[in-house]
């Protein structure tokens, strides 16, 4: 039996949602919610019986809607999603999940108390790549994370609310949650931007991440590059994995590649000087990936975690993560790039391997 | 009439100093100098009439040397280039000049004093590259300049006294230095680094550079990348120019493409809202570059300077400038990535333009 | 007011017409036809009113179809489209026109007396980069013709009925049609192919063309290729374009470069020898270009030829001069790759500017 | 002991070799010798003892040459061998051997009969990469050779006395006369060209040569093209490897990925059909190649042939199947494109594997 499921905000994410959960054998789609009607019955096209709706609160009464996905602009999501959960709703949102941690975690808090499901669309997470990526790395394949740098730039609208760092971060910051042993817990978090343009706002930002045992984790974000650039080079003690996202045939590169200690793992940090360091070239090895769409299996694994009473792999803690660092990024830019502690730096324990 | 010249240093970068002075018909490679003679034997190679000297001391008192070429580790070079100076002969230094900035002063002031030339080998701002690139930001082609983001990463050997800033960035920082109208002159810098290995030094590093004017640049090097990434984005107000490196085939693309503002440039930043910004996509245009060794043109620009009783192109002044950065930079990491304000700093005047 | 279609076939293709007519505002898609209802149904998907229809006699007496999009086998094209002509109803065919020039030219002529509209799917021309490579040969950018070379290889499937002339080359074949000035008309056909696998038909193919003005044209075709390229070069006297299609960030480059005679360009044939011929390197620009699915825009294209009753872009002229340089392959193939001349070549008048 | 070497030819290519004589530690260059003292000398260099001879009879008087390495225009070559064979010489010769088959097999013959080596300096063939596909071939990895494919495109000077077939394929035909198991043995050749410029030889040539055992070999030489293009596939019946030579950090990429028969290699050709053949995705292996001059190994392979008395690994019997090879193509031009037999192809036994 599928599930009746809602989209609610019929702009520029919504049409895939809409397609997603329209082709999926889980879901139902019974309805498309916009304050513009024409815009949501756009997206649902012609020769089709998928409702129209304009009011989120009649929407939230009918019995055929088990849950509904938000698209809307960030600033809505939280007062949305919470009268959902009072409907008794589940809920897949748009990054960011709201825009504060402290909203945030009211989200993830009313969910648990009402045992519904938050699931937060960080359809990156989804792709075959990052599945892929996720397991390496669980399995050790790369060793101890060494760096992780990410760059992500484009010709962007400048966004009338957001500055680049809540614009494009999320992506990589859910990804890095999503791929590293105990989710992202950097010890603390400094940003730098710019704004040349003058717009009140970083157009070009930069956030480093000091990561516990000695790593590193950095994120280049942009809206003025002419040229478009998603990479990601996670460096490890035995592997280094570069991901180009825009390399299609290729978007996976495994090196077996690296810096090593002369006399092996064996020897402590407190041996380790530069004398005993030297490198050596591996080959260089490239998973063959299946095509999939990503937003397909975020439908899947929301249907899933519904029917299984369980936390969806990326779940609202994930998306408080996310803002977490976000708010911190705010901060340190606020005070000339100093490293700011996030919330979670105090419930952090453990290193990564 | 060719000037004499010998390269003293037979080690990494000394051969290729021979093979460039040996064919320029500008010089007369007389000798080459190192303490181990076996070593500069094998860089003359055989059949050959250019003399192996052991003493520096020997190498400076000869007539029929007009100047030397320092190929030497670091820490060595301003002594060498003090008895050069003190013996009357030009010097060509590689970079760093030196190991401080103070002492960097001193060969500075030493070769005014006695009006000889001292020529910082910057190999890279005489490559065809460079001298387009600074020719397009000096005929404004590019516009008022935003952000520069350059990467230079790829598997290196971890140095036994320098970390990775002190190897890597002269490179981007003297190209900064000769492709800025004013030369590089940053408002402040802060460094980022990890030493994931425990190496006892940054492997991994980042510099942040903020600019006059709002603009930014940015550097990201690093010694435990298993790809090679040598490249360069200058973003213009006008244009943005693409460098990379390693695609010898189309090294430089420039970009008519951008953000633009809705009412164009008449509208003053106070009136420079989100809103009012969008973006254009136009052509890219890639100028076809000679092929010429860069290190060919070193070697005619030192003999021109010396010959014209002259600054070179990549003077004193600019390794000292180079060195001021990275001094700055070393005291930010230490401070945790704080802003750190050159010597320079409080010299400046103007933007960028 | 939009016109009635009904898409028949709803298997590889299929799906992509349905999509494409679907979202045009210039069709309305009413039914979907093929004899496997549920396969048709799927391809239609949940809560739609469009139609499946299981018989081609009951779709074709239907009044609201005014247009059929036939995707079914290449063998089953001309029969559907002779019933679809026969019921009134104008016509869009998938490549192949049909499997033989005679049968093609039937349904030319069909279409004429009928005054009805034959459409060849040549989707390929209606992408944003053909339509740029039309304008800039027409517009004289590239000179005179020199030669042509197009690689289309990857891992295909080997077709049960036809080779992989058959299969990929009429991609390249429709593309040549239309971007040269009098379409593609070669003097002669040479093709070699091989069957390594023993599969019983060619699994890689050369298809040599010479063509009038001493130019070529030249096609490498193959299914057993691991790696995916899609490329053209099309060399002319004043400037050179490439075409790289897996390259969606610079699919076009024309290059201001290439060979040329000492004397200028008024040197006559005979006096060309080789050595007045000396090259020039240029810059090389990449245009800017949009967007947009090719296949909207043959849909839009198959409405308008309707509305202003005249030829589309893609008439069944073109589709025949595919199968006829087919046929010409398939025959100099079997005599071991002799010089073929298709059945045009007599009409041909004039060269190549 | 060192040999003594001359280098005869201080053209384009003289230069390359006097360099690596030079630095070898297996030979001795004496002198190089040129009809032209002045550019014999500027190729020498200043304050070297190398020896400039302007008379060849005068140099293969000398006793302390051993063999002399000719790099002079091609129809010059084997006069020049022949002095030297008759001098007593060892001779290592440029691309292509002779200017017909019938004066090379001479040079062959006369070698063969005074015990002198004969080399041919093809020098792609000492590349690692090269060197690695010719192992990965025999190892049986790529399993049963199905299709090679080689592209060498670039702009180039027309030259004054052959065609781009004489002046660009040899480099292809030397190379897939080194990694096939047999040697370069094709049942026929067909050639096709096209002079659009009309300079009165082909600018443009595709040479395509049907196997044993029904694979093919098919190359794309051209002077015309902007864009260089250095590009081989040789697919195998369980990988296929591409070797993109413009591609220096992943020169060879091998493809577990291919075309498989349902029921497995045990089906006969003759159950071979379509409906049986499918195709599987697998990764990709890159692997790590040493950095080392071509031109270097052929001096150590020259030098160890001559010590050890044996042939060498480019012998004059491989540049012979060269020429071989381009005669065929030569006479196949004329004659329209038909296929023309070698001389080489009635002595052929056996198939590829």
């Amino acid at each position: 039996m599928s599930l009746g499921i809602a989209v609610v905000g019929a702009g520029y994410w919504g049409p895939n949602l809409v397609r997603n959960f329209r082709s999926s054998s889980d879901w139902d789609l019974v309805a498309v919610c916009d304050l513009d009607a024409a815009r949501a019955r756009k997206v649902i096209g012609p020769r089709s019986t998928v409702d129209v709706e304009t009011s989120l609160e009649r929407l939230l009464d009918r019995d055929d809607v088990a849950a509904i996905a938000i698209a809307t602009p960030a600033r809505t999501h939280s007062a949305i999603a919470m009268a959902a959960f009072e409907a008794g709703k589940h809920v897949l949102v748009e990054k960011p999940l709201a825009d504060s941690y402290a909203i945030g975690q009211q989200l993830v808090d009313e969910a648990r108390s009402r045992n519904l499901v938050l699931m937060a669309d960080h359809t990156y997470c989804y792709t075959p790549t990052v599945v892929k990526i996720s397991e390496l790395i669980a399995e050790g394949v790369l060793g101890e994370l060494l760096f992780i740098d990410s760059v992500r730039i484009n010709l962007g609208l400048v966004q009338p609310d957001v500055d680049v760092f809540w614009d494009l971060a999320p992506h990589d910051l859910s990804i890095l949650d999503a791929v590293l042993p105990f989710g992202l817990r950097p010890e603390a978090v400094a940003a730098h931007g710019a704004d040349p343009l003058g717009t009140g706002r970083a157009c070009v930002g930069y956030l480093t991440m000091p990561l516990y045992g000695g790593a590193i984790a950095h994120l280049h974000v942009n809206w003025l590059s002419p040229t478009k650039i998603r990479q990601m080079v996670i460096g490890g003690s035995r592997r280094t994995l570069v991901w180009d996202d825009l390399h299609p045939q290729q978007r996976l590169a495994i090196y077996d590649r690296g810096v090593e200690f002369a006399a092996g793992d064996q020897v402590g940090p407190s041996e380790r000087n530069a004398a005993a360091v030297s490198y050596r070239l591996g080959d260089m090895h490239a998973p063959s990936l299946p095509e999939s769409e990503a937003l397909a299996s975020v439908a899947s694994e929301f249907a899933a975690a519904i029917r299984e009473n369980r936390s969806p792999r990326t779940d609202g803690e994930s998306g408080l993560r996310v803002l977490d660092i976000l708010e911190a990024a705010s901060q340190s830019l606020r005070s000339g790039g100093a490293l700011v502690a996030p919330n979670s730096a105090d419930l952090t324990v453990g290193s990564l391997s």
